[in-house]
């Protein structure tokens, strides 16, 4: 019988703070062949944002196909002072695992095994799958996204898919994502010219066009959001000018932006207005505008619902079925099939003392078998 | 017979870097000493803005009371390598004195004691005096106004004054000004709560914050100007944040506010409207606020008249009466006697290669010459 803790600690201790790797794919590759999965083992990309450790590994042949998706990178350990233990020792203590990547999102990658375990001793028709990466909290670029490409080729795209990232809020099943609103960033700078703040009409100050753009990107309600999804929400997050001089008008203003977006917006569209927007107040200004993900929704249907009644089983709690937060690999699998999320409690993720409870570990082991044995049993989830 | 050019030479050799003196007001007084001035050399002021040189030398006695007022401090050289000469050596070429204070001012001092030996040679009823800092360039703290308190205690109270900075703008004479706006910085500190950019409802933006105040402040027009000035106008010098992270809502952000302003403001109001603004939009942010100077104005008469003869008398030119430009030490006399400015060239002035015609010098003696023959036959110019 997998162990599904120990297994969890076994991860924690290699130091796999993305792009490293350490041994942690090596770890579940042998535990998942010891189970009777083909493991693929890969690295994918070249430098400089690559190569990546990669893993596929699959058992059985065939329709229906479920894959559980993951990664085993972890995000640096930040203060290594300020953690009550080492966050590479997998220290158990009061009931929690306290370590970098317990509950993002190594322990929901052991419940993966342990849950895939009972599946195999089932005996169940179909193909179930693990798509882990090694490049989920680095750039992205050569993780899930390559991973599918390569699996795609092969003919191993499934038909149903969970991501194990720490979906709860508060308690274990309080809430399942069934999509994720789309990220833009953008950095504009605005040139000018630069003078002394007595003789402005001798200066063009790049912070009268800048504050005019930040107003008006702002001002501009983007919508209402829908019934799954919040109101798409634009965020200033910088701006710098960096003139010490008070009797001077600066050269240059720089500001960056962030917008999250739902489905009722395009990345593209977004671009443009921004784009717009500037240009119609600064028209030498520069725009650099990164389109992280686009929005999408698994609206909720067979999918959702095994994993809503896997969770009041088990929790008795009735989870939300949520489209908050950040962007997650789901956003490259929603092209595949589809797609939930749903894990462990993230409140400590990515902090010093990381941790979970212990039980939540077996729970959320008992979730993920009673999704299999739900979508095994009715043959589809889509 | 005294040589203004050798004595500006003389008074630039000394490196009287503000708030530095290095011998300038040494090599002045000898001057007027000789000259039959009662030279009284003070140190003004306590650490950290003083002790500051400064000069009050007087001759004659009683009604009508003439002062010449300007500075022996010089604003720092600069790159040093950019110069074609020595900054301090005081050289002529091409017809040109070259070095740092060679129109700002030290050459006008030189025709101040140029003027005021003609002026004591015809042995006119009334006094002269001349009013001179080591603390125009730096914060000005223990400058003319504190000289000023000094001679209002022994009751020197000039009924008209001349302050020599360079206001001339392409050619000597083209311009006089009779008054300066008033300026007004502000620093303003927007705090808000720092957060993930994809749940900004548990964040505060302060950026947003900001940009609505600075929008706001730009957007009201202050006044139209006057007669003798232009709008008062408000440029934002300075904005920061400082934020390397794309997904985080930052926690504060600065800016910087400067306003030039005319007689029709007051700079209590300028502050009051800025701190109302802030707080409508951000209740808990912090705001500087410094009144650098109130705008002043002479208006156009007796005193302006003469500079105006004077000028047109040497030059052939008609200057414009202006009001532009950054503040001066004027701003302090005004509150005691009529006041106006006029001198050389400052195109060069604080730059690199400082430099002033040789010419210019003569011409600038006899223009203040010209001025003293009429205050002191008309008796009064106020």
């Amino acid at each position: 019988m997998i162990d599904a803790l120990a297994l969890a600690r076994d991860l924690i201790r290699c130091r796999s703070v993305t792009p490293a790797d350490d041994g942690a794919q090596a770890v579940l590759g042998a535990a998942l062949e010891a189970l009777g999965f083909a493991v693929h083992r890969l690295e994918q990309g070249s430098p400089p944002d690559g190569p990546i450790h990669n893993l596929f590994a699959t058992i059985g042949e065939g329709a229906p196909h479920f894959a559980f998706a993951g990664h085993t990178d972890v995000v640096p350990v930040g203060d290594h002072k300020a953690w009550s233990v080492d966050p590479f020792a997998g220290t158990v203590a009061d009931g929690q695992l306290v370590g970098r990547g317990a509950n993002d999102m190594k322990s929901a990658i052991a419940a993966f095994v342990a849950a895939a375990e009972r599946h195999v001793a089932r005996g169940s028709p179909g193909t179930l799958s693990l798509i882990i990466t090694g490049d989920e909290e680095g750039p992205a670029t050569h993780g899930t996204a390559d991973l599918l490409t390569w699996m795609a080729v092969r003919g191993f795209d499934p038909d149903a898919c969970l991501v194990g990232e720490p979906t709860s809020n508060q308690l274990l099943g309080d809430m399942v994502k069934i999509g994720r609103r789309g990220s833009v960033n953008a950095w504009i700078t605005v040139n000018g010219a630069q003078g002394h703040v007595a003789y402005p009409a001798r200066a063009d100050n790049p912070i009268t066009r800048l504050v005019a753009i930040l107003a008006e990107l702002k001002a501009r309600p983007l919508d209402n959001g829908t019934d799954w999804f919040q109101a798409s929400n634009l965020e200033v997050t910088d701006i710098n000018v960096g003139n010490p001089a008070t009797n001077v008008i600066p050269a240059r203003a720089t500001a960056r932006i962030n917008i999250r977006f739902n489905d009722r917006q395009r990345g593209v569209e977004l671009e443009n207005w921004i784009r717009d927007t500037v240009e119609r107040h600064a028209p030498s200004a520069e725009v650099i505008v990164k389109i992280s993900g686009e929005a999408f929704l698994t609206p909720p249907g067979p999918l959702s619902d095994m994993v809503d009644f896997a969770v009041q089983r088990v929790t008795g709690r009735t989870p939300e079925l949520s489209t908050t937060g950040g962007t997650s690999d789901a956003r490259f699998i929603r092209s595949v099939c589809p797609v939930v999320e749903f894990g462990l409690v993230g409140s400590t993720m990515h902090q010093v003392d990381e941790m979970v409870p212990v039980a939540d570990i077996a729970a959320l082991t008992d979730i993920y078998d009673l999704v299999l044995q739900q979508f095994f049993k009715s043959g589809d989830a889509a």
